[in-house]
């Protein structure tokens, strides 16, 4: 098994991270592995807000919990609501990616996925944990936190398609959950 | 730099491929990284089929073409109408995912894409070219691919969120589009 296929078959979601922060020079080889994901058309929609540093994230945290709180419909508001719920399970990079529908409107989403699986990938080849984190894709639309998005420099034409966090992981790697059966149809 | 960054900094979309088939073994380990992608929960919603073989693909190609000549407002009709167009840029494999949106209704589009971002780097990783295929995604609802899609074993709950072809590129790695400028903001 090569290295690229044992890092995709090893790496797992990490829900418990250390406080140290990690060094720029590996953020900088995650952020730039993202980059480089593909993109429909070429058109790279996306734009990434890195968030470092305990305290920093401590606002998004905050932010995130009184949008979810605000709205009426918010499929994430039991969850959000909780006081044990941290958008980044105290891991300290915290990254949203946005993707701008204007540019790519059918597309845009599934590039800042291709982004973040690329970030995923190359932090674990780096020994940094990650976390997808889908609790802000539904905060779009509410006009506070929407404000909030752009005091963080995120674009006013983008939505936000997922987010992550980053840190050393501080239990073992999980065991994968199970696949699923019969998840593949080969026609020969 | 470690081979994992490097298999992601090097993949690039192939638009060019060999007409020879790329073996089974290959194929088996492609297809596990894909399954090894997170998912939202750990809900595994995807469902992948794959096509083997120039003439199954080819059926597909008509149908795909067939469906898109009967909408009325698909984005893609100039660009699939025209006689050059093929789903597979002449690869030997194609790869149709799909994802539940009723176990995952607002992330399973995410997750969908990340199978199939494991599945290039794997594949780049092992020397087989891959490109993402957008023009079924917009065929979900059209009634008589609707039907095509359950005769090709994809489920009726399922929408096509993304494909792919694969096989052996028939031309030097091309060289990456320039990075979109100001794409990141680090808050310290």
């Amino acid at each position: 098994m090569n290295e690229t296929i044992k890092t995709i078959l090893t790496r797992r979601s990490i829900r418990k991270y250390k406080p140290e922060q990690f060094p720029a020079e590996i953020l900088q080889q995650i952020l730039e592995a993202g980059l480089y994901a593909p993109s429909a058309m070429g058109r790279q929609p996306w734009h990434v807000v890195v968030v470092r540093g305990l305290d920093k994230i401590a606002e998004v945290n905050r932010e995130v919990k009184a949008a979810t709180a605000r709205m009426k419909d918010n499929p994430y508001a039991d969850y959000v609501g909780s006081e044990s719920y941290t958008v980044n399970y105290h891991a300290p990079t915290f990254v949203i990616v946005s993707g701008d529908t204007t540019v790519s409107p059918r597309n845009a989403q599934f590039d800042c996925a291709l982004l973040l699986g690329n970030m995923f990938l190359a932090a674990h080849s780096l020994r940094i944990g990650s976390c997808w984190i889908n609790q802000l894709n539904v905060l779009n639309d509410e006009p506070v936190f929407r404000k909030y998005m752009t005091k963080l420099g995120i674009p006013k034409e983008n939505q936000i398609f997922g987010c992550a966090c980053f840190g050393y992981a501080d239990a073992p790697n999980p065991t994968a959950v199970a696949r699923k059966k019969n998840a593949v149809v080969i026609i020969e």
